[in-house]
């Protein structure tokens, strides 16, 4: 467990985010993979949600109940409801913010290295570390580029033509809707 | 064929592998799926070497020959020898600065409706229009921030734990190491 180096991706992805969807046309950003899939505005929107709910509350109920209590669990549809009436920019600035309070409170936490042990209790995947925590919240941001590239290619699917072959992305069955 | 909309996204995309990559620890930017997989340096290197080589010089030749000579081929190795000795700073800076012309080129082509539908012919893929190779530029782009995020998730597979159930970058089977 390297926090130095899960930090510096963390820290990154908002600006990632930023630089990749603000100012796009809206069919960039508010077209989704069909029936019950999520738009890249969602996926923004499912970002701040669980920012606020899952990944630092989850660290320190570990450092401060251990796991006698289960995480509560996230719900996944939250920004359904949360992002209604925002605008993309403000989404992405209120991620930046909330990202940046976050890698605040995980400094300030100074772990030392046998936090990283540490258990705590998934509702879904049961016992779990600190360590386990910190790297999901990695793979999360990267789960959800990952999702929002494939979201933005399926715009294009039908104008790629021929390189349908060629374009891995387009044959990405959706495994990252997932999170 | 919105050509707005494709140069909004084509012109995002060096800033967003900016934003993500410069000054990550080397693990993240240097490590690869395996054997004969690519590192996230390695993928910035071909967007460079398709930069140079693929996307307008195709389209131009389109304009200038139509089909009566295919494409060339991309090297899709061509990094691995024309990235050596540089650092992900300087790539990321030479992108940026070829995707700006590049632009800059297709801007000054003052493509009419028309056009979009003139044919050119790929090497592999057969009769391909004008149309097919914008929307597959930008495609391109975003299969290759899809295989970033999973190269990328690759390098903490194991230190998710139990996570990986959830973690769909995960469960990616590389589809998109195709360019």
């Amino acid at each position: 467990m390297d926090l130095d180096h899960t930090a510096a991706l963390l820290a990154n992805t908002p600006a990632a985010l930023n630089a990749l969807l603000r100012d796009l046309p809206d069919p960039w950003i508010c077209s989704n993979e069909g029936p019950a899939t999520w738009t890249a505005f969602d996926v923004v929107g499912h970002l701040i949600h669980t920012e606020r709910t899952a990944w630092m509350p989850r660290a320190k109920l570990i450092l401060e109940s251990g796991d006698s209590r289960p995480f509560d669990p996230v719900d996944r549809l939250a920004q359904m409801r949360e992002s209604r009436g925002k605008s993309l920019a403000g989404l992405l600035n209120e991620f930046a913010r909330l990202r940046s309070e976050s890698l605040t409170e995980l400094r300030a936490l100074n772990l030392q290295s046998e936090d990283f042990a540490r258990r705590g209790l998934h509702p879904a995947l049961g016992p779990v570390t600190l360590a386990h925590v910190l790297a999901a919240w990695t793979v999360h941001d990267l789960t959800h580029l990952h999702q929002i590239s494939r979201i933005m290619a399926h715009q294009c699917r039908d104008a790629v033509g021929p390189w349908i072959k060629f374009l891995g992305v387009l044959h990405c069955d959706g495994h990252s809707a997932q999170s």
